[in-house]
């Protein structure tokens, strides 16, 4: 790590590196989020967009190419697909989980309405496939609606398998990779590919951006449950009260005794919650101690997502992927 | 027309001729409607498609196909990925209109929820996409991605639209454009470019498709006045009730009293109607002739179809789109 990242969390010292690139996608989505006829969609898309994010997902897209040594133009259009594909996944999560909140700011659903959100992000789909389409590589085209398949088939899952309890950590890691890992290997994977790098290469990529992306999405669900309010800008115990399984409580059913398992049937399977039961509940994990397995999980998938691309060559990109990897765990400490 | 043809409607005798390309589109959309993980996609998807429809949009991808003298696989992927757009596009449409009724059965919204519309829909979406990459034709993609986009921003315009008294002729036409016919114009030409058409024969296949999705959205806005109940399984008046302007109500608002305009702004833009407001509003639409000057206007889109393939070569599919720009019309009369 030189003396110039030290300073810095790892994806800013990428963004750093990337600026002219990551300007130029941004410039990107906004030319491409307008629209002549319906105002309605750049007044949505911008207050998603303008809420910030940290630009990862594209970011791993411009980071592959250059990696690969791509000097053309189009890592930015297959950049700026990825946002898109990821900004009208945000719009129509939250009408289908009935959020309130997004980035700090009132979620789009609450401040126009649901019929906005999901025409909106309908229109974001169909931009993204338009911007994939003009890089004219039909490789990177299978690629990204192989991955948007992926994207929904996982939401879908998650829907019927959430309140399932005989959803087991296979069907978790699935929806896992549906809802989160398949956009990750789909942005690093295309940056290989548009730079024509070898099969090895790509493959390498793709491995990163999968065990990345699960190790994010596993760290996302336990911090839901022992993280900092201050510092992830969520309540503790959220996906308990939207009765969400994700690893703490699956790991915690696996082991539960019938009177435990009672207690998760109420909750979870039929909602029906009182005041201690996020309570209760914490003590169930605390006994089978799944917080630190889960913890153990991630750091497993972001050891993978390291030596995945330990045999690329050796490059300043490459060790700041490495300490990306590194970071998306690092907050679970 | 031959005699062949006499006995049946035009888009029925069309599905004989192709009868077996839309048995090979109809395998291909029930193999690619499945899901290996998420259960609920088929059973959403195959609710909708199961209920049937005149498959309209795919067979004149089938027939633009054929009338240029293809003879490759390719065709019936196009065909499938039209259908999966439209299908896609209904599911959110529903949820948008918060409707309850679609091809006399119970929508999916209400039978599961407008979650796994939402979702389902997005499937359906990025299986089009899919599909229409195996085709390998870039300038394809390009073609169905402008129309997904065209689709999506003619929906979010008449959101906003559709209630406001300001909207005119000219937005009503953007509006139809968008929403019924981009996808109809795709169709047709993605089928002459798939078998090599030259742009000629390309531009007059875009412009039928266009002329008849607008024929064909005009004569279902004014059946929504003038209808039979019984033959269109819609009731009359529903445009009125849910505050949509289109043409008939647009053409009377437009020549409207400052007495007549103060009823439109009530019962359209504020949306309070009371009893006998539907009568009151035909006797308005009947003062002017906007429902006589609607039929004259689908008429002219429908010869306008009709003179874009006059210069096709002669052939029976040519002859039968050409009855088909005549039959949506011909219920209206």
């Amino acid at each position: 790590m030189s003396l110039d990242h030290a300073a810095s969390k790892p994806h800013e010292a990428l963004a750093a590196l990337l600026r002219d690139d990551m300007d130029a996608v941004n410039t990107l989505i906004e030319t491409r989020m307008a629209s002549e006829h319906a105002p309605r969609i750049p007044e949505v898309t911008a207050h998603l967009v303008g809420a910030g994010g940290k630009r990862l997902r594209p970011m791993l897209t411009l980071a592959a190419a250059k990696l690969c040594g791509y000097d053309g133009p189009y890592h930015v259009h297959l950049a700026a697909t990825v946002e898109f594909i990821h900004t009208a996944t945000l719009l129509h999560d939250d009408v289908v989980d009935e959020s309130a909140q997004r980035r700090g700011r009132p979620t789009a659903n609450l401040l126009w309405d649901n019929k906005s959100s999901v025409l909106v992000g309908d229109y974001l789909f169909s931009r993204s496939f338009q911007l994939m389409t003009e890089a004219g590589s039909i490789d990177v085209l299978r690629i990204l609606s192989n991955a948007s398949a992926t994207i929904a088939e996982g939401e879908v899952l998650q829907l019927t398998a959430a309140t399932d309890l005989r959803t087991d950590e296979s069907v978790y890691l699935q929806v896992v990779r549906g809802k989160t890992a398949a956009l990750f290997s789909a942005a690093t994977e295309v940056g290989g590919v548009i730079a024509g790098a070898s099969a090895d290469i790509v493959q390498a990529l793709f491995d990163y951006g999968d065990a990345l992306g699960i190790a994010f999405q596993i760290a996302d669900d336990l911090l839901d449950y022992q993280g900092d309010t201050a510092k992830t800008g969520k309540n503790i115990g959220d996906d308990f009260r939207e009765r969400k399984l994700t690893l703490p409580v699956i790991k915690a059913i696996a082991q539960a005794t019938d009177e435990e398992r009672a207690f998760w049937v109420r909750t979870i399977e039929k909602g029906r919650q009182e005041d201690g039961d996020l309570d209760q509940a914490l003590a169930f994990m605390d006994k089978y101690g799944t917080l630190a397995a889960t913890r153990d999980d991630a750091l497993v998938w972001s050891e993978k997502a390291k030596s995945s691309i330990a045999k690329l060559p050796d490059h300043e990109i490459r060790d700041l992927l490495a300490e990306i990897a590194d970071y998306v765990v690092a907050r679970l400490s």
